[in-house]
């Protein structure tokens, strides 16, 4: 695939052209001009030009985007369309919402096996999907070619977990936990830090209050 | 507060260093020198320096930061020495497990109600907070001085509540749902799309399996 170049600013928007594409494909539309697209989503024209010409689709001036075309080559630039297997550690609240997370499968990740420590879930099922011991972890990813894991506990345990989920070959941590995993190179890591958003909501609501007053 | 010419770069950091901040807190350090900060944060000792000599609170060349103050500091740009009634719309399981986010209370946020389509729902309680039907909303905003909501519910009934919450006052929104809001200025959206950030995961796997070969 020939986006080696491509910039680190334009793949960070990627996922959100993914999302606007799914949904016109959704609905049935098969083609928008960058115009349209720019009022969709409150970025301009011109940006959005830039960014989609990395990868083709566009037809003729006064044609626009093919839907479906541009949906389908921003997915498998983002590697949508490979598979992989992966396991959830933590079935607390958070890991009990991220199980039922129907999107894994649309997006190629396929959960197979959840750990939690509390014995009572363990011979439970999510989905179908079995809980079991944190022990069994390293033989249950090698056993089935696990490569993701999905880390959703508390951040003194995680930091433990994610080592020896690096031991065992983990290659990708999408990570929950309050803390930034300290981990090799070749081993990527997502993190979803909640704390931190919330307080740049509250940032922006103070800020906005110190402007306007309370009542804003 | 004097921060109006405090970069918006910045401002996006300052969650990371609070959070770090707090851990050293916690643990009782008194103060740090920014190249052990910046060895902790894997951020450079000079960036340490620029973006924490906008709050003061660094004492003498070879003293370091004074680790309390600095927290505090923080925390008052923030705003989160505010306080803040807040209600979740959604009670399905990703409502669930941000009901049972204690973070919530730390960072002066208060959940006061929570609401859901689910009529089996209704009346019974999570963590103390009743859960209550979808047209009490407006009622209870005013009745309860909410000025601001949690969403956690499926994007096409997002934008609609989203009104809703418009019309009856809300001040902050924080979108858990598979959607940008549309709404007007003074209402301060922080978004949380999950979906995207798994996407962002997929494309690094997968450009590290290019790179690396499937075995990394």
């Amino acid at each position: 695939m020939a986006n080696k170049d491509i910039s680190r600013a334009v793949i960070r928007r990627l996922p959100r052209y993914f999302r606007y594409l799914g949904e016109l494909k959704d609905v049935g539309v098969e083609k928008i001009s960058s115009q349209d697209l720019s009022e969709m989503m409150h970025v301009t024209a011109s940006q959005i030009r830039q960014d989609l010409n990395n990868f083709g689709g566009f037809g003729q001036q006064g044609y626009g985007y093919n839907v479906s075309y541009l949906y389908d080559e921003i997915g498998k630039i983002l590697g949508l369309d490979q598979k992989h297997n992966l396991i959830l550690v933590g079935a607390g609240n958070l890991g009990r919402a991220l199980a039922g997370y129907t999107n894994f499968e649309k997006r190629g990740f396929y959960m197979k096996g959840i750990f939690d420590v509390n014995p009572a879930l363990q011979g439970t099922k999510i989905r179908e999907i079995p809980i079991m011991p944190m022990k069994d972890i390293p033989e249950f990813v090698k056993a089935n070619n696990i490569d993701v894991a999905v880390i959703a506990i508390p951040k003194a345990a995680a930091v433990e977990v994610a080592k020896i989920l690096v031991d065992c070959g983990i290659k990708a941590i999408w990570n929950f936990s309050h803390v930034d995993l300290d981990i090799p190179d070749n081993v990527m890591v997502e993190s979803v830090h909640l704390s931190e958003s919330l307080m740049r909501l509250s940032y922006n609501l103070n800020q906005y209050e110190e402007r306007h007053g309370k009542k804003g």
